[in-house]
């Protein structure tokens, strides 16, 4: 998957959820407000996690928006998967299977494995376990933060 | 930095000097056929490599392009960051230093250590390398294929 503003702002709304006891429905106003994603991207982020069963939209009255499935068996990764951002081929085509014979790729193996080591650090973070840690008081400086998922 | 069609095209252009002997010069038209480049993004690709000075650009009869510097001491990740695509925080809002205390975003550490993953694999590809390896038989599965920076 490529890094993008979708993938973040679909795994801050499902960081949310996890954060909260199971099966607590939220409504699209409280969802909006606690991940801060802007107004015009935040349907999309709902209908597209929705559509990969992520999450549960219930109507009515006690209506919202809940996670679909445990927050521990989710990872960064899949989220950010779903988050409907073209294959990276698009992007490179360099690193389409068919480019891998091409002279014009010697490259081929170098963009996979640095995808290849981007992937495996979002497949190892849940959210369920970066929700247990969203509590915690965090500090300005990253540098600083001893990484929450080691 | 972002895996991109840009980093991508420039990377092709730095490999492709790479393999010629030190110093040969290089017409448009021979690194366009040689690179594959479409043609509406080969001007934009060289611009951006003459101006970071990792291409040089002789003007008249005997002109050309040529590699700036020895290109073992140019890794994939130096060409990628030069290709012109804005900062990865512009992407990834969550990325950027100021969410690191923010509570929409515990996730922030993830996405960094991502990029982190990411980035060291490309730092660790150098240019020169690749180059050796181009003139080699390659087959077309990746699978097959012994990764050349080992």
């Amino acid at each position: 998957m490529q890094l993008t503003r979708a993938a973040d702002y679909a795994v801050r709304v499902m960081i949310h959820l996890a954060t909260l006891p199971l099966g607590t429905r939220v409504s699209r106003d409280t969802l909006a407000m606690a991940t801060e994603i802007p107004i015009h991207f935040f349907s999309k982020v709902l209908q597209v996690l929705a559509r990969a069963r992520l999450i549960a939209v219930h109507r009515g009255a006690s209506g919202g928006f809940a996670l679909a499935l445990p927050a521990e068996q989710v990872s960064v990764l899949r989220v950010g998967r779903r988050s409907k951002v073209p294959s990276l081929s698009t992007f490179v085509p360099c690193m389409a299977p068919v480019a891998a014979a091409k002279d014009w790729c010697p490259a081929h193996l170098v963009w996979l494995e640095a995808q290849a080591a981007l992937t495996q650090v979002l497949k190892n973070a849940s959210i369920g376990k970066l929700a247990g840690h969203a509590a915690l008081p965090r500090q300005g400086k990253p540098d600083k933060v001893v990484y929450p998922w080691n």
